[in-house]
């Protein structure tokens, strides 16, 4: 039986070569970058060393990361996602080339109720062609799974493409 | 340039990857295992995945854990390690086989402090053989330092001998 210790390494194993992936999909559109939840920053130190630091949005209740992984004042939306996702699509549309979302918890099948509580609001933020990356399986209506890349555990991560 | 994630994730695989050497280089020992520090419980629920629970003994503060990676109360030494690794040597003596400390914090000069300042503690307590797995470097005077197994990453993890 694989420990606590596995998951965890093959959850970040595989969060980090879809994101990588996720990112390679997009490298040619335009449009911002999303990521819902910081947490201790790590995951948001990592796309900012793969994509431009301006193009990044963080969506967060309440910082609590990592000094050298906190993003700027004016890129971080504060407050319940129910809120601020609705406020990124007036202002920036159905714009977004990358999503990623690690709902994370320990509980699968709470986190499986907030994934589909919160595919609706993720949906129209993405522009055509582009890609959400999620911890968890979402429930889209325009958007398809796609294959997920080398090193990363079935399961374990999920890719969208609008 | 490594992200944090990148960091972290060598962290977690060359700590299982030790942590499993070690554990296979004392299979033929007895004596008690100790880990120095629970945090949220993974590695402690991978050491009992690798090895029996009963011979566990964990060293934390106060336990904060996931309750299905919560040791036993007669398993639990609680309070500051200054207090509590002195007590284990009165009442185990130099027998245990394995030890495990992940002192893991952001500041690497501040670990490499706790690391200096804990290893005689440590020291005393292992076995003629036993083997002490630890995130930072250790400053041991009986014990070897032993080179690292396969998907360990250099400076990730070290491995000591007595």
């Amino acid at each position: 039986m694989q420990s606590r210790l596995d998951l965890f390494i093959d959850r970040m194993v595989s969060q980090r070569a879809c994101l990588n992936a996720g990112a390679a999909m997009v490298a040619n559109m335009q449009g911002p970058v999303f990521e819902l939840g910081l947490g201790n920053g790590r995951t948001y130190h990592h796309m900012c060393s793969i994509l431009p630091i301006s193009d990044i949005f963080v969506f967060e209740r309440a910082v609590a990361s990592h000094p050298d992984s906190t993003p700027p004042d004016d890129q971080l939306m504060l407050g319940d996602v129910y809120d601020t996702l609705p406020l990124a699509l007036d202002r920036f549309g159905p714009t977004a080339r990358l999503v990623h979302a690690d709902l994370g918890g320990h509980n699968r099948s709470k986190n499986d109720v907030f994934a589909r509580a919160i595919s609706p609001y993720v949906e129209p933020l993405l522009a055509k062609g582009g890609v959400m990356v999620a911890s968890d399986k979402m429930y889209f209506e325009t958007m398809t799974e796609v294959a997920l890349p080398e090193h990363a555990v079935h399961g374990r991560c999920f890719i969208y493409q609008k």
